[in-house]
């Protein structure tokens, strides 16, 4: 299998570098092969997503992605900036189904701004559509009837866009404990009814799983109050945006969570890109600090997801447990590890 | 000074009655009339926002309300469900400023999931705009060209719009300690383009607030993360909504929060809607055992705001600090008080 190594900017490239590492150990046959993103690319090659990535993005059967971003682009027309080169891949390549897990990891209570009990209670995954929605409605500047400067974004969903995603969220859910909450906003967006709507039809293909609605602030508020009730949540692209982060942080540790962003299955295999949650943090870049845990756990899911050996996904989980059960820490953890003596500890431990 | 009582659904009638008491104790020569709203109007007059209450409220210097909601009306079409009257009031009254304070009060320390330095460092204002946004948009349903069903909402603001609320962000963060965050998705929305590059105008005539802005997603982090870091934030209607509710949680005692809405000030008067920001509760309407302090502080924002009464506003928040520290708890706090007691503790210490 081919794997597209995208590492990008800031401490992108050092946290890809050992997880490439670690699937190297695992000698799975896959060949490796890099091509430049975000900043990095908009620099040598004028467009933060240049044909030649998108091209190995679409031929590979697995993406691996670093981070992009940069403040230093900050002035650069938005059709430029690096975080085009995000949404140009998910657009692209289909990748409408983002997950998102969050636990804390056994070792770091003391990570989390949450109380130790309430933070050790966490073990969701959210299930973010991540191909429509407000980021891809029709968009512009425009001048009002009264000649005023105006910004719009259409928010929009079809019932094929909701009902697949809520399709992963109901499969998820199975794989889990059975418990799904659908977080809209139903009582103020026309959006979110036709989501709720089509969450309830779809629903009928799984009663196994329990489904449960949930308003977005409520949903916002109860991931602080107690997250712990929540097993798989299902939502849009910008509610998704802010709950996933808002629960990572709940589970202390931005360094330790990987994520999927996944396509349809076809022919059996998902065509996938994997990548830690965190940015490109460029104040810590190029200094050995970053934790690669979360892009070696993004390595994993991508082996679950998109190359059929959730046996070997298991294996690098264990081994990243393992290293922090035995006290491995990046600086982000409260500890001293470098990035590669991070890695080292993981790989000592597979 | 004539006050529109409108207390609403669920607990609304108790807390509006313990608010109420509060003022009466204060003997401040003001007028009260009261009028359904919600539910209960819906009921007994067929809608969530009767004429004659709406007159009431434009006609009234300012307005006490409860809250409103319950699920037996989730059924009724959109237009006539309880959380109508919210919006409509905020839209016909032009209250496009809400204001919601968020801190952690003393003794209270152990209410928050969050750890007790983390909830203890909370002292923030979130500056929401309330008559805009994806809220008020074009809004429906319809069929794509392949036959589909499709909801949208249309997301928009104006310069007009932006640079109003971005004024009250401002003064409130001078007012306080001069800190601004304007929380937006420059990176992906042009409403939020728009609302970046207004906001930033708007700063040339606020040279002593120091302004900073945030992505909704790394906004939501850190309000678990440090919430200590904010004093201000200026957001839209959305962001709002979300954050406020979260900000509220993370300090612990969503019994405790007061909120206000504003329109402009006319002829030196700010008419204003003063609402505790949690619902309407209907799990436990009627027994009593409701925290009335979000409302009774709601009262003393009033004071402040719409009555140029700021020495009675000090005087109740006093009130409440005093008799919290006194040992006053309702149940929501782990006390055995009923909502009149709770009263009777505040009104013993006026
Ligand atoms: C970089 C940005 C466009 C992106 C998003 O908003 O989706 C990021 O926040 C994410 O969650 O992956
Ligand atoms: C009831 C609902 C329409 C309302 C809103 O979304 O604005 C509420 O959540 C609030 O924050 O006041």
């Amino acid at each position: 299998p081919l794997i597209a190594l995208l590492p990008g900017d800031g401490i992108g490239p050092e946290v890809v570098a050992e997880a490439r590492r670690v699937l190297d150990a695992l000698d799975l046959g896959l060949t490796f092969e890099e091509a430049p993103v975000g900043g990095a690319a908009y620099e040598t090659l004028g467009h933060p997503l240049p044909i030649s990535t998108l091209d190995l993005a679409e031929q590979a059967d697995a993406i691996l992605f670093g981070a992009v971003g940069d403040a230093r682009f900050d002035g650069v027309e938005r059709s430029l900036r690096p975080e085009q080169a995000v949404l140009g891949l998910r657009k692209e390549l289909n990748l409408f189904a983002n997950l998102r897990p969050a636990k804390l990891f056994p070792g770091l209570e003391d990570a989390s701004a949450l109380r130790p009990e309430v933070a050790g209670a966490i073990d969701l995954v959210i299930v973010r559509e991540l191909t429509g929605d407000v980021y891809f409605g029709e968009k512009g500047r425009r001048e009002t009837i009264e000649g005023l400067r105006e910004g719009y974004d259409l928010m929009a969903y079809d019932e094929i866009e909701v009902r697949r995603i809520a399709r992963v969220g109901f499969e998820t859910a199975r794989g889990r404990t059975g418990k799904l909450c659908s977080v809209d906003k139903a009582n103020v967006l026309e959006t979110s009814q036709l989501w709720r709507d089509v969450v309830i039809e779809t629903a009928a293909d799984y009663p196994d799983v329990a489904l449960t609605h949930m308003y977005v602030d409520n949903a916002a508020m109860q991931l602080v109050r107690n997250p712990g009730q929540f097993d798989t949540i299902v939502t849009g692209n910008l509610f998704g945006d802010i709950l996933s982060d808002q629960a990572s942080m709940c589970a202390g540790s931005i360094g330790m969570l990987p994520s999927a962003s996944l396509g349809e299955a076809i022919g059996g295999r998902v065509k996938g890109l994997y990548e830690p949650i965190h940015g490109s943090a460029p104040d810590i870049a190029g200094q050995g600090k970053a934790n690669p845990c979360a892009t070696i756990l993004s390595a994993a899911m991508m082996l679950r997801h998109s190359l059929d050996r959730a046996d070997m996904a298991d294996r690098i989980e264990a081994a990243v447990t393992a290293a922090l059960v035995g006290g491995a820490r990046t600086a982000d953890l409260g500890g001293a590890l470098s990035t590669s003596q991070m890695g080292d500890a993981v790989l000592a431990r597979l």
